[in-house]
């Protein structure tokens, strides 16, 4: 018999998790909508060469080559596939922005909400495939863009009923000067932030022992970690006069991290200078955020005015937030967050099917009541009519009607709550407003 | 410098694009779920085994295959692929079923509206990766099924504004009888159904040019082919007895083409006794919709009754219709079919910054009309207010706000309506109220 599974780290999604996904994916759409963020796609097979070199050492490695068509394949890998599945959201809005750039305005705000794939070794909560749900904003870079993104973004936890996150911020450019005050050569910073990436996963030892690997001095290495180590427990205000401290000197990067704060006024955010995150194109401010009870983060982001430059001849800043639908549900389902009314079957009125000669008469009906707005199925059988009242029952269906033969001589319809049990005959010219009455109360 | 252009086959959605789409597939969505159909969705990418032999000769070759990783890669090509790019919806739904027939209610009613991938040579209209629109039912076997889907899709193209379009239906079953009565044998029947498909792009002359290539008797095409010409223009019920005398026989194939004509009780369908459908898995009833500015059909489907049973030891009947929502944007765009009113811009109201103190005001008076349900976009920098104004403009957002000296000083917000140049000051605890009734009126 055929492998009915799904292929290996994909899901399918039965109708009780599309409501789930459609319910917090809609409230993402009204909040960034209310931003002035506009709605984009772009296509899920980029060109190999669009991607390649955008994401570090591992997200090169991760992303789905598709197969070259017959009469093109060469052994050589390199002429095996010339384009790609989509990898993130970042990468391919910087080559829209390159590519359309005077179609589109100077500060143009877009959010886009589509699945990225990623060939990682499938393990619980992580999928080959997966929705981001991304903010971006391009052409300014002023601080402004970043307080609005971390704005949004929070919003949106909040109005999903999240009231317990940490929005974690650093800055690339800041981590740089820190690694240059601990004495850590300009050549060997990449391979740090790498490992400094890791800290979550493998603690300060870990790291230290990746520094080691990696040919950083033990001395730098400690230097770093202990800064990170004090400022762990501190304070926004107290944190950034040690890191002017330990940096030496009031820098940009720092003006702009403070500026941030004091824009974004949320106290939600607390600034972690050890925060590296993973994707190489970012420059300057990063941002994620936590919650205790999930490993990873909820949402990510930061400033890259690096990347639309790699595709076109201009350099534009950009900035962008996203946020992982998959964790958002994951978490919201553990902790009992979705609304209890949120929609559980699929009709407002189920309606039978008497015999052979009515059939059209049951059909009749069930488009008069949509028409009025009711959500209709229809049994699609003739049967006993114990059957099917019992399977109106099995799918969850709160009214079933009844056009009998009694029923089509007298021209009524007979209706049956099948919570309470209770039956009413009611006039056929009447029984849409008296369904859509009941709907609706 | 980069390609920034979308892969060969594939589109990049700016916001007025997306907005089309969205309004189309909400319409959809809505109709849909008023017939009782539950969403569900499946992941991109299947293993190669679910999607080969399923599509018929021109479908396998059309299949995108995604490359295996590193390691296990071999020179010989089936080695290299064991998974692929969704080709449509209806294989995979039917894994789905099989997968997860515990969990489903036996009458089964589902609408996905997701991506599929085919490697056609694009052209005009034509891409290569595309959405279809899907609505199947399954576990019934009665012509209620097939009469409930035409009704829904008909239901669709009616709200969103179509009015003369044609369904056009024929049967498997009723094909092969016609076949037979024609003298093909039965072993070139399926060569003759792939060539017979053809007859709308290559004419008559072209389908008998491919039944001689493909070894059919002169004789017995041209029988069958003087039958299409017959019907070509006859009425339903006209054909219908030509197509009985022409079998000899009342089979059941056209006894549930009556049946369905009699459920559906709908004007816009005409059975075209030469309608083949390319792919292999229907059995029973086929549908087809056009219009007339359009080569090619709007929606199409069909009966599978023996898909599901491909992939599970149970053979459930199951019957479907799936709308191509490219082909619907072409028609409604150049039909002018899209309502005025479908929103052009990305903000009702436009906050300007009037100098670096008064960013945090700023800021608080967007979040604040963003809680009272307004949409709102905050120019990103310390700029000319002739420019921040200008660029309101430019985006087309109708209200814009300043909070300048004057207006902290005095607790108020000025308000210009950029449509008529009108101007007003408002108290600052009321701006909310004011812009709102502005908006909504």
């Amino acid at each position: 018999m055929a492998n009915t599974n799904p292929a290996r780290g994909m899901r399918d999604f039965l109708p009780a998790d599309i409501r789930k996904r459609n319910y917090v994916i809609g409230i993402i759409k009204q909040v960034y909508e209310s931003y002035g963020f506009e709605p984009l796609e772009t296509p899920s097979v980029e060109n190999l060469e669009t991607l390649t070199g955008k994401y570090g050492e591992e997200g090169n490695q991760l992303i789905f080559k598709i197969l070259k068509r017959g009469e093109k394949l060469d052994i050589n890998d390199k002429e095996l596939a010339d384009t790609a599945l989509r990898y993130d959201l970042t990468v391919p809005f910087s080559r829209v922005v390159a590519n359309y750039k005077n179609d589109l305005p100077k500060y143009f705000k877009r959010y886009q909400i589509q699945p990225v794939w990623r060939a990682d070794r499938p393990a619980k909560g992580r999928y080959r495939e997966f929705y981001q749900c991304d903010v971006d904003a391009i052409g300014s870079t002023s601080m402004i863009v970043e307080a609005e993104l971390i704005s949004a973004v929070c919003e949106v936890l909040k109005r999903l009923g999240f009231d317990d996150f940490v929005v974690r911020i650093n800055n690339r450019e800041l981590l740089r000067e820190m690694l240059n005050a601990s004495g850590i050569a300009e050549n060997l910073q990449t391979d740090a932030l790498v490992a400094i990436d890791k800290l979550d996963k493998v603690g300060a030892e870990g790291v230290l022992k990746e520094f080691n690997e990696r040919g950083i001095a033990t001395e730098s290495g400690n230097r770093i970690m202990d800064l990170f180590a004090t400022l762990e427990r501190s304070a926004n205000p107290e944190t950034l006069a040690e890191l002017e401290k330990f940096i030496g000197n009031k820098t940009e990067s720092l003006q702009k991290l403070t500026q941030i704060l004091s824009l974004a006024n949320n106290p939600n955010i607390k600034i972690d200078a050890s925060l590296a995150r993973g994707l190489s194109y970012y420059t300057g401010a990063i941002m994620e955020i936590n919650v205790s009870d999930l490993v990873g983060s909820l949402a990510g982001g930061g400033r890259y005015d690096g990347l639309i430059g790699m595709f076109g001849k201009d350099q534009i800043p950009a900035c962008g937030f996203s946020i992982g639908l998959e964790r958002i549900i994951v978490v919201m389902t553990e902790r009992g967050m979705f609304p209890p009314e949120l929609q559980t079957n699929s009709a407002d009125v189920f309606i039978t099917i008497w015999n052979n000669e009515s059939i059209a008469e049951s059909l009749k009906l069930a488009h008069e009541l949509r028409q009025n707005g009711l959500r209709v199925t229809v049994y699609p059988e003739v049967d006993k009519l114990a059957k099917q009242f019992k399977y109106a029952s099995a799918i969850n269906v709160p009214y079933v009607c009844v056009v009998g033969e009694n029923e089509l001589a007298e021209d009524k319809v007979t209706v049956k709550n099948l919570a309470n049990g209770e039956q009413e005959t009611v006039e056929r010219r009447k029984i849409a407003e008296y369904l859509a009455n009941k709907i609706s109360s």
